[in-house]
């Protein structure tokens, strides 16, 4: 099979790195001696890597002084992987500066939110809106780029690494300045912002652009407006950096370009649905949190959330995830045995075309040293490394399924980085709510029954889906709102829960009942917000209760579903639902329980007919990808049960056939060919 | 009826600023549009306020630019106003500096205790010492005063805003330099400072004031003596902004003078009780804790304290309170239904006349946007604003109380502010004992029981009561101890409590057997304090255990009432009993659990034949006011039952009257009007 | 008896500073009047003391200005107590520089981690490689050693005050300047570090020793050489201190010298292991932790370790330890009856010829007012007090014992500060394992047995024993692994617990499975950690479970003693034997419970037939301490019942004799001569 080509970005073909998936890790050769080299190679030809990202942390061996390149060793390296066949995914190494660079020139260190400068001697700590900086990073960027950027091997490159992981919001008087021009794009004159933030509050007012500064130092709260646009601007300030190393790659190289997001359930640094346009390829650096007992649900959601960043007939790509332990959490736990291989093939099922880890080889010095890799310390005689060969020879025999959709879903969850910000900032009424949470429990609800969900950026086009999930979309502006409510009214359902349509674009407060974006569609609007207290529990006539978030409901319309039991909202309405137009709009005021929450769902899965991928028990995940063969029905099995599943056919990932039925083991995976559609 | 005039002042007529009782809020007119101020005015009609506070945040507003005022704006409002027969309690703006100050002037910012100069943005955040700042403030305070002095409507100046409430203790150079002074001044040399102080420790001996640093920075623990000044230094710098601002007011205008303390039930952030004398109007700020079950209890004694600050003959003022959720709690609960009356009507039984709030109109935008208000964000459909206009009623019907007293208490519970600053620092036998909840378990034990208790300061005279209770007063000068020791050979009765007197005023330890102050009168003294561990627990012989705090009591007279079961102190006693003069001294060596608290009050209301108001269960509060028409009996149902109290007359919340009983529903108060004693 | 001379510092003879066993405390006579000095002399003469430390914390009534002395009162003090026949261990008062040195010289103030600049007004805040402190700091020595250092009753030189208790490491550009010295001399040139420290990781390569910075500021996260570099370092330093100040003295006064380190159970602010060997006599301070249920069980594991860093013939000395309650812990609990004089002779019992306390009268100001003394608040009507005299009683009594070793143990456990500090820096797989509480178990079930154990620095020889406990040495070198393994090969047992041997002394991973450095004499290894999250808990076939840490242990020649019943790790060995050459390696890769080590324990008391001093229920502590006339037996009974054991003769604290057996009341000491060995 050749590389398929796709077009992705409007007016460019985008080709894929590799032919059929992608499969291998970051691979930094800086930190072993070259005899080590030659091991590695082969042992990538053992385990089927078919592609390693290069050159992520070696500035400081590339350019060793101010304008002194190294290229020879890094020849090398490239020369030993072409001659194995192994694409490189050339990363421009700007995530950490070389300590010359620092010591020369500190002012580029960023500086945190209590005006403390951050040290050198860790990555990612610099100011993204340093001139001195980013000139620096275009020109070591463009030695890259002229020197490798025609060479075969080289199939895609890698701008920096997790833009803002440590560097997402930076308050130097630089970036002071940067936020003054971009007010004043955005906003034109100081009294626009003085009407926007609502500066009158404790009488902000400004008199001038040059009274304002970022949300830093020690302070009582910050005005939301103005938390509200330094996380957009610090967006837009590392999205600048991003295009600036772009730039000067593409006038260098025809191969595609990428960085690695890091997308998950809940908010992130950078608003990603702004970024996904603007790179090649869309690829995500996932790991597990390693407390979170949910955590295959998470990784679903976030999967699903990528398909959203992209044109849903697209493929994405799995930069980084982990053989096994982190790093940098609390207690850094090991997979269990098979979960490399069902974490990898369920971003796969739902969407990536390859899975890569970090790292290669597990290094044996510095701050990282006890992060797991495919190669462990205790080298290949380890069950880590027999899943590493097991999962390579599983994708080869997935390659059918490059390039190919995700079987459409009908359900939409619509997600939005700047109400997670604006959600989880300043003085709210329960400080302690979570974003993720409330978007989590409902997609966990639908994976539970096999029903596939897209996770979609909140002004996504809503015309494919019959139902829509809102949850605590904080942001809604008229905009927003119309839309929803032109799909309810056209026949689609929604569902809206809590603290959404609370504010505007501004962050102000859209007064008149809440959720004020949304109370005609609803039929139902609030009078009160009524938080509970940590230890507060009240009953609702589903048989469930709800902690930490009630409302006063007042019925405008709408008829109750769900209503409380006792506490200052006895016999007031939880959940309510309205007819509006065609369609059908929920509302759900309280924190459900993750029960109450499934009740619902099985509710309008069987009311809309949304169909299952299979019928099996919850913690039995269920995908469909369309190729040009027929669909390919992956089964993973979370359980700890054999399932059998009513669907027959070849398994890829094992070879064999099943004529009517499979079985699914505990804790494995199939790939079920079922064959062309009639 | 008129408005009353009081003495208050000594020499100085007080004109209460409305007739009847005050009701109404914080009015910010500057966040909305002149269309909105006219229907503002019309619904405070509605509702019958007949107060308001204005200007609080206004001076960005007032004061655009340097010296450049924009007076026309609030011309109109204040003329909105006026015609609408609104008193106006016109605020210094103070609280709040604009932006253009700031940005010209960053060095007024307090600089905190970790050396960190706070950052503009928010409020208060000026440091007390800095003469710019004060010369900033004086001088629109003097132009407000020139403008507005005589206006007839303004009846009330409102001085800054929660003075010390973000700028309680700044630790700059300049307030370095000032506390230096200061120190000349109570000093006179240094080397009495060297003496209290007991610098020898550490041998941190002063060669000269020059040296003296504020207790700032990274340091392993703060000399008691410089700690306990620099509190002391703190607020009187605040009272000298405070008098600094009245001074240039009471030059332009005769109105009554206030400015808002924030009176609770633990430390506070100045001595209200050395601030009192120096305000025409003693007024409040009080928000319940949302997450403390006895709110409603701490919210007594927080009134009860407001009463120890006046001439216990004189009303004082609710100047701010909610109608439901705060902002800056965690988990900003809304108010039950009932309780903003429970909660205003509470404070008018313990002497307040009037009741206003944080603030008319809740705002769209700014850092307190969720922060609840008369007129809620979801506007007059709801039962907020119900609410707001039923108590406004009330507070009319209501009227006869005004400028009347509570009636007389027989019971003093003494408080200290120097006592709580010093016993909640540094390195202490126990640092998570908590001044406040040992306060309150005593008063709350009596407010079971329908006693009224004075909250007085600790040096505040005690020969109108029966029983003074003395709850960790740590500090205990001789002059103090002679005092309370005087009341009981003079046949009173003092209950003194655990770490009472165990420091001079300078924060140093007095030697022989703690409570060294005490020891004498109590006829009991302990050897060595036993604080407990975090799962530790004695029993003791009254059915009760005792956590956190026991001590080696040894009895020298007295003689045992509670003794320890087990643990360490087993068999010494917990609590003594000791004839002294004519009266009675009781000590409480331990942390005693609620139960054993009001076991003890109960026998001591049994034997000093203590008068209940009314006889009732708990969480039915109940008080008196003794007007000229005859005494008001308030009552209070915190209780989910409805109650009968032998108690006739009319209500004048309600208006009907019973002839020999009345019934008090479930949540509601009623103010019952007993007619004259014969 | 005449005070004996023990060779103790190579080449040097050192003369014992009391006759008998030392007994006394801090004495400040600085912080009290002169009248009190001469109650004081007379009180230490009541309670038997005869030595005090004396001036710790005088500089700045010694040197009220700069380099202007005030002797005289010291002159008076020093005569008081040598006319009463008291030794003076003389402190140079260097913890505590005074206010005018810090005011004239603010740079020589410790800079923190987080680059803030300590504020004085605290003790031990300057750096410790401050040229200009250290000036100062060797004239005041110079000065003191001068004037007393020859006097007659000046038996001992106390080198400044728990030397790094406040300032361990510093992070000033002064030092960050010295470290580069410091790692000049360690490894000659850059390109040698960037290969011990791995920097090719992250790309931090270092192109010039100018470019390295200490590991301060803010930061993802350390290199984890750097972090242990720095840490070496930083006890250079403070040692370089001692020693400078040492030699001032040296050259002045033929007296021993001393500082008092503060050696608990894990790890420390400087290695002592390798300072021990600088000093003249051995110090320690310690405290029990309030809420350790363990803490008897943890001074024995300290004193222990204290006799591993002397030649284990000589004694070393309790410099400070508590009548009750310290100052600086949450809830500073006073010690029970009896636990005065269990704490101080499980201290002598263990090899200490002497007990000394912070502090002789307790201060009535300063940070410490709260921190217990020998002469309490309360004076001499307390217990503490007459314990105090029945302990100064006691030791005289003891004389006998002064200069005797500890009979022998047959068991060693290895300690090493340098694994401690990697163990708990940084990204580890588990960030919340406790070095201490590893190494305490295992001594803790020996001393549940009534079992000697030899707590040594890791590189000690091993000659002398049968066994060797080897808890969580994380750094292990081939050197050290080598001496361990020879050890085994020879005959003797070797228990090695998790986390041992992963990484050389660079702190780099040994790779090639874990525990690299063990693996051939395991006859075992591990191929993944597998941390436990912090509400997981695996079973094992002892009938214990274990939480925190298991590992997948392949087995390699061991067979497997415990294992795992669930969980990923199910049927995996949890504990392994291996016989190698003549002896046996055991490998715990468990955190074990408590109950599971003791089962191990018992095992190998009993397979290694190691003798028990008695035979007694837990928590009956008993040591021999072997005299010219006999063992001395002491058994210290912390349990709540008598106990008898099967040893009779003289107890030397009640004088009383008993032939065969001796009761041991609870909560009580009995220390038995048991007469010459046959």
């Amino acid at each position: 099979m050749e590389a398929t080509a796709r077009e992705q970005v409007a007016g460019r073909s985008v080709e894929w790195p590799t032919r059929g998936l992608s499969f291998g890790g970051d691979y930094n050769p800086e930190q072993w001696a070259p005899e080590v080299w030659r091991e590695d190679v082969r042992l990538m030809g053992e385990a089927g890597v078919n592609m390693v990202t290069l050159g992520v942390f070696a500035w400081g061996l590339l350019e060793p002084s101010d304008e002194e390149y190294a290229w020879g060793w890094f020849d090398e390296v490239i020369g030993l992987l072409a001659g194995a066949g192994i694409a490189i995914d050339l990363a421009t190494p700007t995530a950490a500066p070389p300590s010359w660079l620092l010591h020369q020139h500190p002012e580029v260190l960023l500086v945190d939110e209590h005006l403390v400068r951050r040290a050198p001697g860790s990555r990612l700590g610099w100011c993204p809106s340093s001139p001195v900086f980013r000139g620096y990073a275009l020109r070591i960027a463009a030695a890259l780029a002229e020197r490798y950027g025609d060479h075969p091997a080289v199939r895609l490159w890698h701008v920096s690494n997790e833009l803002g992981g440590g560097n997402a919001r930076c308050y130097c008087d630089v970036s002071a300045a940067r936020f003054r021009e971009w007010l004043a794009d955005r906003y034109s004159d100081v009294e626009v912002v003085n009407a926007a933030w609502k500066t009158a509050f404790w009488g902000h007012r400004f008199s001038s652009l040059d009274e304002i500064q970022p949300p830093r130092g020690a302070q009582h709260a910050v005005n939301p407006g103005l938390f509200l646009d330094y996380a957009r601007f610090s967006s837009h300030e590392l999205l600048e950096h991003y295009l600036g190393e772009a730039e000067v790659i593409r006038a260098r190289s025809a191969a595609p370009i990428t960085t690695n997001f890091m997308v998950g359930s809940g908010s992130h640094v950078v608003d990603y649905s702004d970024w996904a346009r603007h790179v090649d390829i869309v690829a995500n650096d996932h790991y597990t949190l390693v407390d979170d007992p949910g955590r295959a649900e998470d990784l679903a959601f976030s999967a699903d959330r990528m398909r959203g960043l992209v044109d849903r007939d697209s493929p994405w790509l799995l930069m980084e995830h982990s053989t096994g332990a982190p790093s940098w959490q609390q207690r850094n736990r090991a997979k269990d045995p098979g979960e490399i291989a069902r974490n990898s093939l369920a971003h796969v099922a739902r969407g990536a075309d390859g899975a890569l880890f970090f790292q290669w080889r597990a290094s044996l010095g510095g701050a990282e040293q006890f992060h797991s890799a495919m190669l462990p310390h205790a080298g290949t005689e380890t069950r880590v490394w027999q899943e590493v060969v097991a999962l390579g020879r599983g994708l080869e025999r997935l390659a059918v399924v490059a390039g190919s959709p995700v079987a459409p879903a009908r359900i939409a969850l619509l997600v939005d980085e700047e109400s997670a910000w604006a959600f989880e900032q300043g003085l709210k009424p329960h400080r302690g709510l979570s974003y993720a949470r409330e978007s989590r429990v409902w997609h966990t609800a639908f994976w539970n029954r096999q029903v596939l969900v897209d996770v979609l950026p909140a002004d996504a086009p809503l015309t494919d889906y019959s139902l829509v999930v809102v949850p605590s979309l904080f942001i809604s502006g008229d905009a927003r709102a119309e839309r929803i409510t032109r799909f309810v009214a056209d026949g689609g359902t929604a569902v809206v829960t809590y603290l959404s349509g609370i504010v505007d674009p501004t962050n102000t407060v859209i007064p008149g009942g809440y959720p004020g974006a949304f109370r005609g569609m609803l039929g139902a609007w609030t009078e009160e917000f009524r938080p509970l207290q940590i230890d507060e529990e009240v009953r609702l006539d589903d048989d469930s209760s709800v902690r930490d978030w009630t409302e006063d409901v007042v019925l405008d319309g709408a008829e109750p579903v769900v209503s409380h039991l006792d506490g200052a909202t006895q016999g007031r309405a939880a959940v309510t639902r309205h007819d509006y137009g065609e369609g059908g709009a929920w509302y759900v005021s309280a924190a459900l329980a993750s029960s109450s929450v499934q009740r619902i769902v099985d509710r309008l899965i069987a009311e809309l007919a949304l169909p299952r991928e299979v019928e099996a028990p919850p913690g039995v995940e269920a995908v469909r990808r369309r190729t040009i063969d027929g669909d390919v029905l992956f089964v993973i099995n979370h359980t700890s049960d054999d399932v059998t599943i009513a669907t027959g056919g070849l398994d890829l990932i094992s070879g064999e056939t099943s004529p009517d039925a499979t079985v699914v083991p505990a804790g494995r995976v199939v790939a079920v060919l079922e064959g062309m559609r009639p």
